[in-house]
Protein backbone atom coordinates (compact mmCIF):
# COMPACT_ATOMS: atom_id res chain seq x y z
CA UNK A 1 0.00 0.00 0.00
CA UNK A 2 1.65 3.44 -1.01
CA UNK A 3 1.86 5.67 1.68
CA UNK A 4 3.33 9.41 2.15
CA UNK A 5 6.31 9.85 4.81
CA UNK A 6 7.69 12.81 6.00
CA UNK A 7 11.49 13.03 5.18
CA UNK A 8 11.82 15.82 8.32
CA UNK A 9 14.25 18.13 5.90
CA UNK A 10 12.70 21.00 4.21
CA UNK A 11 9.43 20.02 4.59
CA UNK A 12 10.18 16.65 1.81
CA UNK A 13 7.67 14.35 1.56
CA UNK A 14 8.27 10.51 -0.28
CA UNK A 15 5.80 8.46 -1.77
CA UNK A 16 6.62 4.61 -0.77
CA UNK A 17 4.73 1.54 -0.56
CA UNK A 18 5.24 -0.90 2.32
CA UNK A 19 4.97 -4.03 0.42
CA UNK A 20 7.57 -3.22 -1.87
CA UNK A 21 10.85 -1.16 -0.92
CA UNK A 22 11.12 1.59 1.40
CA UNK A 23 14.23 3.40 1.68
CA UNK A 24 16.15 2.77 5.39
CA UNK A 25 19.34 4.40 7.19
CA UNK A 26 21.40 3.65 4.57
CA UNK A 27 20.21 6.03 2.35
CA UNK A 28 20.10 8.75 4.89
CA UNK A 29 23.28 8.62 5.99
CA UNK A 30 24.53 8.52 2.33
CA UNK A 31 23.26 11.35 1.42
CA UNK A 32 24.78 13.02 4.23
CA UNK A 33 27.65 11.09 3.52
CA UNK A 34 27.63 12.37 -0.44
CA UNK A 35 29.25 15.84 -1.10
CA UNK A 36 28.07 18.00 -4.32
CA UNK A 37 29.05 21.42 -4.96
CA UNK A 38 27.17 24.49 -6.39
CA UNK A 39 27.01 23.66 -10.61
CA UNK A 40 27.54 19.79 -10.25
CA UNK A 41 25.76 16.85 -12.05
CA UNK A 42 24.94 14.09 -9.59
CA UNK A 43 23.82 10.59 -11.34
CA UNK A 44 22.18 8.39 -8.54
CA UNK A 45 22.71 4.72 -9.57
CA UNK A 46 19.17 2.39 -8.62
CA UNK A 47 17.35 5.45 -7.11
CA UNK A 48 14.19 3.56 -5.54
CA UNK A 49 11.71 5.86 -4.64
CA UNK A 50 14.52 8.73 -5.24
CA UNK A 51 15.47 9.34 -1.86
CA UNK A 52 18.51 9.90 -2.31
CA UNK A 53 18.09 13.03 -4.88
CA UNK A 54 15.18 14.53 -2.89
CA UNK A 55 17.28 14.64 0.43
CA UNK A 56 20.40 15.90 -1.84
CA UNK A 57 18.68 18.27 -3.29
CA UNK A 58 18.03 19.87 0.41
CA UNK A 59 21.52 19.16 1.29
CA UNK A 60 23.27 20.65 -1.64
CA UNK A 61 23.77 23.07 -3.73
CA UNK A 62 24.53 20.51 -6.72
CA UNK A 63 22.80 22.15 -10.33
CA UNK A 64 20.97 19.08 -11.26
CA UNK A 65 19.96 15.28 -10.34
CA UNK A 66 19.12 12.05 -12.68
CA UNK A 67 18.23 9.50 -11.46
CA UNK A 68 17.88 6.26 -12.79
CA UNK A 69 15.99 3.10 -11.76
CA UNK A 70 14.94 -0.16 -13.37
CA UNK A 71 11.72 -1.21 -11.84
CA UNK A 72 8.99 1.33 -13.44
CA UNK A 73 6.64 1.07 -10.45
CA UNK A 74 9.52 2.39 -8.53
CA UNK A 75 10.34 4.58 -10.92
CA UNK A 76 6.70 6.53 -11.56
CA UNK A 77 6.76 6.84 -7.02
CA UNK A 78 10.39 8.63 -7.43
CA UNK A 79 9.14 11.26 -10.12
CA UNK A 80 5.01 11.36 -7.84
CA UNK A 81 7.59 12.61 -5.21
CA UNK A 82 9.81 14.65 -7.19
CA UNK A 83 6.46 16.47 -8.54
CA UNK A 84 4.81 16.89 -4.94
CA UNK A 85 8.10 18.52 -3.60
CA UNK A 86 7.81 20.91 -6.84
CA UNK A 87 11.29 19.70 -7.76
CA UNK A 88 10.81 18.57 -11.63
CA UNK A 89 13.27 21.24 -12.92
CA UNK A 90 16.29 19.95 -10.27
CA UNK A 91 15.33 16.37 -10.26
CA UNK A 92 14.96 14.04 -13.22
CA UNK A 93 13.70 10.32 -12.78
CA UNK A 94 14.92 7.52 -15.85
CA UNK A 95 13.35 4.55 -16.27
CA UNK A 96 16.54 2.34 -17.19
CA UNK A 97 18.83 -0.03 -16.49
CA UNK A 98 22.04 1.23 -14.26
CA UNK A 99 24.37 -1.87 -16.74
CA UNK A 100 23.55 1.12 -19.66
CA UNK A 101 24.02 4.12 -17.59
CA UNK A 102 26.91 5.42 -19.67
CA UNK A 103 25.18 4.61 -23.49
CA UNK A 104 22.04 6.48 -21.66
CA UNK A 105 23.56 9.74 -20.37
CA UNK A 106 27.24 9.44 -22.43
CA UNK A 107 30.82 9.01 -20.95
CA UNK A 108 32.42 11.24 -18.56
CA UNK A 109 28.97 13.42 -18.20
CA UNK A 110 28.57 13.11 -14.19
CA UNK A 111 30.42 15.01 -11.48
CA UNK A 112 29.08 12.99 -8.55
CA UNK A 113 27.75 9.84 -8.52
CA UNK A 114 25.78 8.31 -5.76
CA UNK A 115 24.76 4.51 -5.09
CA UNK A 116 22.90 2.12 -2.41
CA UNK A 117 23.34 -0.80 -4.63
CA UNK A 118 22.02 -4.53 -3.53
CA UNK A 119 24.06 -5.68 -0.81
CA UNK A 120 23.78 -9.50 -1.29
CA UNK A 121 24.82 -12.13 -3.77
CA UNK A 122 22.60 -13.41 -5.65
CA UNK A 123 21.49 -16.69 -4.32
CA UNK A 124 22.50 -15.16 -0.82
CA UNK A 125 19.75 -15.51 1.26
CA UNK A 126 15.89 -16.37 0.40
CA UNK A 127 14.77 -14.34 -2.48
CA UNK A 128 12.09 -14.35 -4.80
CA UNK A 129 13.66 -13.09 -7.99
CA UNK A 130 10.61 -11.22 -9.53
CA UNK A 131 10.10 -9.17 -6.11
CA UNK A 132 10.91 -6.01 -5.33
CA UNK A 133 12.55 -5.95 -2.45
CA UNK A 134 14.59 -8.76 -3.43
CA UNK A 135 15.75 -6.95 -6.60
CA UNK A 136 16.79 -4.12 -4.52
CA UNK A 137 18.82 -5.90 -1.77
CA UNK A 138 20.55 -8.75 -3.87
CA UNK A 139 22.04 -8.67 -6.76
CA UNK A 140 19.38 -10.18 -9.45
CA UNK A 141 19.78 -7.76 -12.24
CA UNK A 142 23.36 -5.89 -12.05
CA UNK A 143 27.06 -7.07 -9.64
CA UNK A 144 29.10 -4.51 -7.51
CA UNK A 145 31.15 -4.69 -10.79
CA UNK A 146 28.84 -3.68 -12.82
CA UNK A 147 27.94 -0.65 -10.84
CA UNK A 148 31.29 0.17 -9.95
CA UNK A 149 32.14 0.10 -14.23
CA UNK A 150 29.11 2.37 -15.07
CA UNK A 151 30.05 4.91 -12.49
CA UNK A 152 33.62 4.76 -13.82
CA UNK A 153 32.37 5.41 -16.98
CA UNK A 154 30.13 8.18 -16.79
CA UNK A 155 32.31 9.93 -14.21
CA UNK A 156 34.12 12.87 -15.24
CA UNK A 157 38.02 12.69 -14.37
CA UNK A 158 37.98 13.91 -11.07
CA UNK A 159 34.48 13.07 -10.23
CA UNK A 160 33.16 11.23 -7.07
CA UNK A 161 31.45 8.38 -6.31
CA UNK A 162 29.93 7.82 -2.84
CA UNK A 163 28.49 4.19 -2.41
CA UNK A 164 27.04 2.98 1.04
CA UNK A 165 27.26 -1.09 1.31
CA UNK A 166 28.08 -3.95 3.84
CA UNK A 167 31.01 -4.10 5.48
CA UNK A 168 31.41 -8.09 4.30
CA UNK A 169 32.33 -6.39 0.92
CA UNK A 170 34.52 -3.66 1.68
CA UNK A 171 37.59 -5.74 0.74
CA UNK A 172 36.03 -6.47 -2.57
CA UNK A 173 34.63 -3.01 -2.81
CA UNK A 174 38.07 -1.48 -2.88
CA UNK A 175 39.46 -3.44 -5.34
CA UNK A 176 36.34 -3.58 -7.80
CA UNK A 177 36.86 0.43 -7.90
CA UNK A 178 40.57 0.42 -8.31
CA UNK A 179 40.34 -1.99 -11.06
CA UNK A 180 38.14 0.83 -12.81
CA UNK A 181 40.40 3.76 -11.95
CA UNK A 182 38.42 5.11 -8.94
CA UNK A 183 40.81 5.43 -6.05
CA UNK A 184 38.79 5.01 -2.52
CA UNK A 185 39.98 8.33 -0.94
CA UNK A 186 37.55 8.39 1.86
CA UNK A 187 35.69 5.61 4.34
CA UNK A 188 33.66 6.11 7.22
CA UNK A 189 32.53 3.28 9.15
CA UNK A 190 28.84 3.19 10.38
CA UNK A 191 28.57 1.04 13.99
CA UNK A 192 25.01 0.81 15.21
CA UNK A 193 26.25 1.23 18.79
CA UNK A 194 30.39 2.54 19.82
CA UNK A 195 31.00 -1.34 21.04
CA UNK A 196 29.43 -3.44 18.38
CA UNK A 197 30.50 -4.66 14.69
CA UNK A 198 29.82 -1.95 12.26
CA UNK A 199 26.65 -2.91 9.75
CA UNK A 200 27.43 -0.50 7.09
CA UNK A 201 30.30 1.52 5.31
CA UNK A 202 30.29 4.63 3.35
CA UNK A 203 32.81 4.49 0.84
CA UNK A 204 34.08 7.78 -1.49
CA UNK A 205 36.39 6.94 -4.58
CA UNK A 206 37.70 9.54 -6.51
CA UNK A 207 37.96 8.76 -10.75
CA UNK A 208 41.55 8.78 -11.29
CA UNK A 209 42.84 9.82 -7.87
CA UNK A 210 46.24 9.23 -6.22
CA UNK A 211 46.46 6.15 -3.30
CA UNK A 212 45.35 7.34 0.24
CA UNK A 213 42.34 6.93 1.93
CA UNK A 214 41.29 8.90 4.53
CA UNK A 215 39.08 6.96 7.31
CA UNK A 216 37.26 9.45 9.13
CA UNK A 217 35.34 9.39 12.86
CA UNK A 218 33.28 6.54 13.30
CA UNK A 219 30.02 7.20 13.06
CA UNK A 220 27.51 5.76 15.45
CA UNK A 221 23.66 5.33 15.39
CA UNK A 222 22.56 4.42 18.84
CA UNK A 223 23.86 6.30 22.34
CA UNK A 224 21.44 3.05 24.14
CA UNK A 225 19.05 1.50 23.17
CA UNK A 226 16.23 3.31 20.91
CA UNK A 227 18.42 6.59 21.92
CA UNK A 228 20.39 8.12 19.10
CA UNK A 229 23.60 9.64 19.40
CA UNK A 230 23.57 13.58 18.99
CA UNK A 231 25.28 13.37 15.28
CA UNK A 232 22.32 11.35 14.20
CA UNK A 233 19.69 13.46 15.65
CA UNK A 234 22.03 16.76 14.49
CA UNK A 235 22.51 15.82 11.11
CA UNK A 236 19.90 13.45 9.93
CA UNK A 237 16.44 14.62 11.75
CA UNK A 238 16.02 11.29 13.30
CA UNK B 1 70.51 4.99 26.76
CA UNK B 2 69.15 1.32 27.77
CA UNK B 3 66.51 0.65 30.13
CA UNK B 4 64.48 -1.89 31.47
CA UNK B 5 60.56 -1.65 30.93
CA UNK B 6 58.06 -3.63 32.61
CA UNK B 7 55.24 -4.59 30.18
CA UNK B 8 52.75 -5.16 32.72
CA UNK B 9 52.14 -8.84 31.57
CA UNK B 10 53.39 -11.88 33.45
CA UNK B 11 56.26 -10.10 34.31
CA UNK B 12 57.85 -9.73 31.14
CA UNK B 13 60.30 -6.65 30.63
CA UNK B 14 61.66 -5.71 27.52
CA UNK B 15 65.09 -3.40 27.05
CA UNK B 16 64.76 -0.23 24.94
CA UNK B 17 67.28 2.41 23.98
CA UNK B 18 65.51 5.66 24.38
CA UNK B 19 67.82 6.86 21.45
CA UNK B 20 66.27 4.25 19.52
CA UNK B 21 63.31 3.24 19.19
CA UNK B 22 61.00 1.92 21.48
CA UNK B 23 57.46 0.69 20.88
CA UNK B 24 54.28 2.28 21.03
CA UNK B 25 50.90 1.24 21.94
CA UNK B 26 50.24 0.39 17.91
CA UNK B 27 52.45 -2.82 18.68
CA UNK B 28 50.66 -3.83 22.39
CA UNK B 29 47.51 -3.32 20.22
CA UNK B 30 48.93 -5.74 17.55
CA UNK B 31 49.58 -8.61 20.17
CA UNK B 32 46.01 -8.69 21.01
CA UNK B 33 45.00 -8.98 17.80
CA UNK B 34 46.76 -11.22 16.67
CA UNK B 35 45.84 -14.55 17.29
CA UNK B 36 47.94 -17.83 17.75
CA UNK B 37 46.93 -21.50 18.36
CA UNK B 38 48.77 -24.38 20.58
CA UNK B 39 51.38 -26.02 18.48
CA UNK B 40 51.33 -22.69 15.99
CA UNK B 41 54.77 -21.26 14.51
CA UNK B 42 55.04 -17.78 14.85
CA UNK B 43 57.28 -15.12 12.55
CA UNK B 44 57.65 -11.34 13.41
CA UNK B 45 58.39 -9.65 10.81
CA UNK B 46 60.94 -6.95 11.32
CA UNK B 47 60.98 -7.23 15.10
CA UNK B 48 62.61 -4.23 16.70
CA UNK B 49 63.07 -5.03 20.06
CA UNK B 50 61.22 -8.14 20.18
CA UNK B 51 58.09 -6.61 21.39
CA UNK B 52 55.41 -8.51 19.33
CA UNK B 53 57.21 -12.28 20.27
CA UNK B 54 57.73 -10.78 23.85
CA UNK B 55 53.82 -10.29 24.66
CA UNK B 56 52.11 -12.51 22.21
CA UNK B 57 54.14 -15.64 24.32
CA UNK B 58 52.33 -14.32 27.24
CA UNK B 59 48.77 -14.06 25.34
CA UNK B 60 48.95 -16.77 23.32
CA UNK B 61 49.59 -20.72 23.31
CA UNK B 62 51.90 -20.49 19.99
CA UNK B 63 54.77 -23.23 20.02
CA UNK B 64 57.42 -21.04 18.69
CA UNK B 65 58.31 -17.36 17.52
CA UNK B 66 60.81 -16.24 15.11
CA UNK B 67 61.46 -12.75 15.02
CA UNK B 68 63.41 -11.18 12.38
CA UNK B 69 65.23 -8.01 12.90
CA UNK B 70 67.95 -6.11 10.26
CA UNK B 71 69.48 -3.59 12.85
CA UNK B 72 72.42 -5.56 15.27
CA UNK B 73 71.95 -3.05 17.86
CA UNK B 74 68.14 -3.90 18.05
CA UNK B 75 68.34 -7.47 17.57
CA UNK B 76 70.65 -7.47 20.29
CA UNK B 77 68.84 -5.72 22.78
CA UNK B 78 65.72 -8.27 21.71
CA UNK B 79 68.22 -10.98 22.11
CA UNK B 80 68.70 -10.03 25.78
CA UNK B 81 65.31 -9.20 26.82
CA UNK B 82 64.36 -13.24 25.48
CA UNK B 83 67.16 -14.20 27.92
CA UNK B 84 65.90 -11.87 31.05
CA UNK B 85 62.61 -13.40 30.02
CA UNK B 86 63.74 -17.08 30.24
CA UNK B 87 62.13 -17.30 26.72
CA UNK B 88 65.11 -18.74 24.36
CA UNK B 89 63.22 -22.00 24.07
CA UNK B 90 60.51 -20.27 23.09
CA UNK B 91 61.87 -17.05 21.07
CA UNK B 92 64.87 -16.77 18.46
CA UNK B 93 65.54 -13.73 17.42
CA UNK B 94 67.06 -13.53 14.17
CA UNK B 95 69.25 -10.89 12.75
CA UNK B 96 68.23 -10.66 9.10
CA UNK B 97 66.39 -8.66 6.15
CA UNK B 98 62.85 -9.46 5.87
CA UNK B 99 62.63 -8.99 2.28
CA UNK B 100 64.95 -12.13 2.51
CA UNK B 101 62.39 -14.42 4.98
CA UNK B 102 61.67 -16.97 2.60
CA UNK B 103 65.12 -17.72 1.70
CA UNK B 104 66.07 -17.59 5.33
CA UNK B 105 63.28 -19.48 6.73
CA UNK B 106 61.89 -21.40 3.57
CA UNK B 107 58.51 -20.69 1.94
CA UNK B 108 55.29 -22.11 3.12
CA UNK B 109 57.16 -22.52 6.86
CA UNK B 110 54.80 -20.51 9.00
CA UNK B 111 50.89 -20.34 10.02
CA UNK B 112 51.13 -16.44 11.09
CA UNK B 113 53.07 -13.66 10.24
CA UNK B 114 52.98 -10.31 12.47
CA UNK B 115 54.21 -7.03 11.28
CA UNK B 116 54.83 -3.65 12.40
CA UNK B 117 56.09 -2.14 9.11
CA UNK B 118 57.30 1.21 8.91
CA UNK B 119 53.99 3.32 8.31
CA UNK B 120 55.60 6.25 6.04
CA UNK B 121 56.91 6.01 2.06
CA UNK B 122 60.46 6.82 1.98
CA UNK B 123 61.04 10.84 1.91
CA UNK B 124 57.59 11.63 3.22
CA UNK B 125 58.29 14.07 5.87
CA UNK B 126 62.27 14.59 7.57
CA UNK B 127 64.48 11.83 8.29
CA UNK B 128 67.96 10.66 8.02
CA UNK B 129 68.40 7.43 6.57
CA UNK B 130 70.78 5.88 8.67
CA UNK B 131 68.86 6.51 12.14
CA UNK B 132 66.96 3.53 13.64
CA UNK B 133 64.24 5.70 14.46
CA UNK B 134 64.25 6.49 10.72
CA UNK B 135 63.89 2.76 9.91
CA UNK B 136 61.14 1.53 11.69
CA UNK B 137 59.19 4.72 10.60
CA UNK B 138 59.86 4.86 7.08
CA UNK B 139 60.07 2.85 4.06
CA UNK B 140 63.88 2.66 3.47
CA UNK B 141 65.06 -0.72 3.66
CA UNK B 142 61.05 -1.95 2.70
CA UNK B 143 57.87 -1.52 0.88
CA UNK B 144 54.71 -2.68 2.62
CA UNK B 145 54.97 -4.97 -1.29
CA UNK B 146 58.39 -6.62 0.47
CA UNK B 147 56.81 -7.10 3.89
CA UNK B 148 53.62 -8.80 2.02
CA UNK B 149 55.10 -10.35 -0.53
CA UNK B 150 57.13 -11.99 1.59
CA UNK B 151 54.63 -12.82 4.45
CA UNK B 152 52.51 -14.68 1.49
CA UNK B 153 55.67 -16.46 0.53
CA UNK B 154 56.22 -17.97 4.50
CA UNK B 155 52.75 -18.53 5.06
CA UNK B 156 51.18 -21.95 4.65
CA UNK B 157 47.64 -22.34 2.71
CA UNK B 158 45.23 -20.75 5.21
CA UNK B 159 47.98 -19.27 7.25
CA UNK B 160 47.17 -15.71 8.69
CA UNK B 161 48.80 -11.97 8.51
CA UNK B 162 48.18 -10.00 11.45
CA UNK B 163 49.38 -6.26 10.22
CA UNK B 164 49.11 -2.66 12.18
CA UNK B 165 49.48 0.24 9.91
CA UNK B 166 48.25 3.42 9.15
CA UNK B 167 44.53 4.30 7.59
CA UNK B 168 45.47 6.67 4.94
CA UNK B 169 47.26 3.61 3.14
CA UNK B 170 44.59 0.60 4.09
CA UNK B 171 43.20 1.24 0.03
CA UNK B 172 47.06 0.21 -0.69
CA UNK B 173 47.06 -2.47 1.74
CA UNK B 174 43.62 -4.51 0.97
CA UNK B 175 45.34 -4.05 -3.31
CA UNK B 176 48.57 -5.10 -2.33
CA UNK B 177 47.56 -8.00 0.06
CA UNK B 178 45.06 -9.38 -2.66
CA UNK B 179 47.91 -9.25 -5.13
CA UNK B 180 50.36 -11.98 -3.04
CA UNK B 181 46.39 -14.15 -2.59
CA UNK B 182 46.67 -12.66 1.08
CA UNK B 183 42.22 -12.28 1.29
CA UNK B 184 41.66 -9.28 4.08
CA UNK B 185 39.34 -11.02 6.34
CA UNK B 186 39.31 -8.83 9.39
CA UNK B 187 40.23 -5.22 10.18
CA UNK B 188 39.59 -3.43 12.94
CA UNK B 189 39.93 0.28 13.18
CA UNK B 190 41.75 2.56 16.00
CA UNK B 191 40.06 5.27 17.18
CA UNK B 192 41.80 7.59 20.15
CA UNK B 193 38.50 8.49 20.50
CA UNK B 194 34.80 8.13 19.72
CA UNK B 195 34.58 11.22 17.68
CA UNK B 196 37.78 11.47 16.28
CA UNK B 197 39.14 9.91 12.72
CA UNK B 198 41.28 6.67 13.51
CA UNK B 199 45.21 6.76 13.84
CA UNK B 200 45.51 3.08 13.28
CA UNK B 201 44.17 0.18 11.54
CA UNK B 202 44.73 -3.64 12.40
CA UNK B 203 44.20 -5.66 9.53
CA UNK B 204 44.16 -9.81 9.18
CA UNK B 205 44.35 -11.91 6.07
CA UNK B 206 44.41 -15.36 5.21
CA UNK B 207 46.48 -17.11 2.41
CA UNK B 208 43.85 -18.16 -0.45
CA UNK B 209 40.74 -16.89 1.68
CA UNK B 210 37.87 -16.54 0.13
CA UNK B 211 36.25 -12.90 -0.32
CA UNK B 212 34.47 -11.60 2.35
CA UNK B 213 35.79 -9.29 5.50
CA UNK B 214 34.95 -8.85 8.98
CA UNK B 215 34.92 -5.60 10.20
CA UNK B 216 35.04 -5.55 14.29
CA UNK B 217 33.80 -3.03 16.84
CA UNK B 218 35.80 -0.04 16.74
CA UNK B 219 38.96 0.07 18.95
CA UNK B 220 38.74 3.13 20.91
CA UNK B 221 41.37 4.08 23.24
CA UNK B 222 40.19 7.15 25.52
CA UNK B 223 37.31 8.19 27.01
CA UNK B 224 38.39 11.33 27.53
CA UNK B 225 41.92 12.73 27.98
CA UNK B 226 44.86 10.89 29.64
CA UNK B 227 42.09 8.42 30.75
CA UNK B 228 41.82 5.10 28.79
CA UNK B 229 38.58 3.50 27.75
CA UNK B 230 37.99 -0.29 29.94
CA UNK B 231 38.67 -2.16 27.04
CA UNK B 232 42.85 -0.70 26.90
CA UNK B 233 42.66 -1.08 30.67
CA UNK B 234 41.08 -4.51 30.73
CA UNK B 235 43.24 -6.03 27.63
CA UNK B 236 45.79 -4.20 27.53
CA UNK B 237 47.48 -3.28 30.69
CA UNK B 238 47.56 0.42 30.45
Amino acid sequence: MERIDDLQRNGLKIIQDTGRFCFGMDAVLLSGFAKAKPGEKVLDMGTGTGILPLLMSAKTDAEHFFALEIQPESADMARRSVAMNSLEEKIDIVTGDLKEASRIFGRASFDVVTVNPPYMTAGHGEMNPGDAKAIARHEILCTLEDVVREAAAVLKTNGRLYMVHKPFRLAEIIAVMQKYKLEPKGLRVVYPYADKEPNMVLVAAVKGGRSGIKIEAPLIIYEEKDVYTEEIKRDYGF
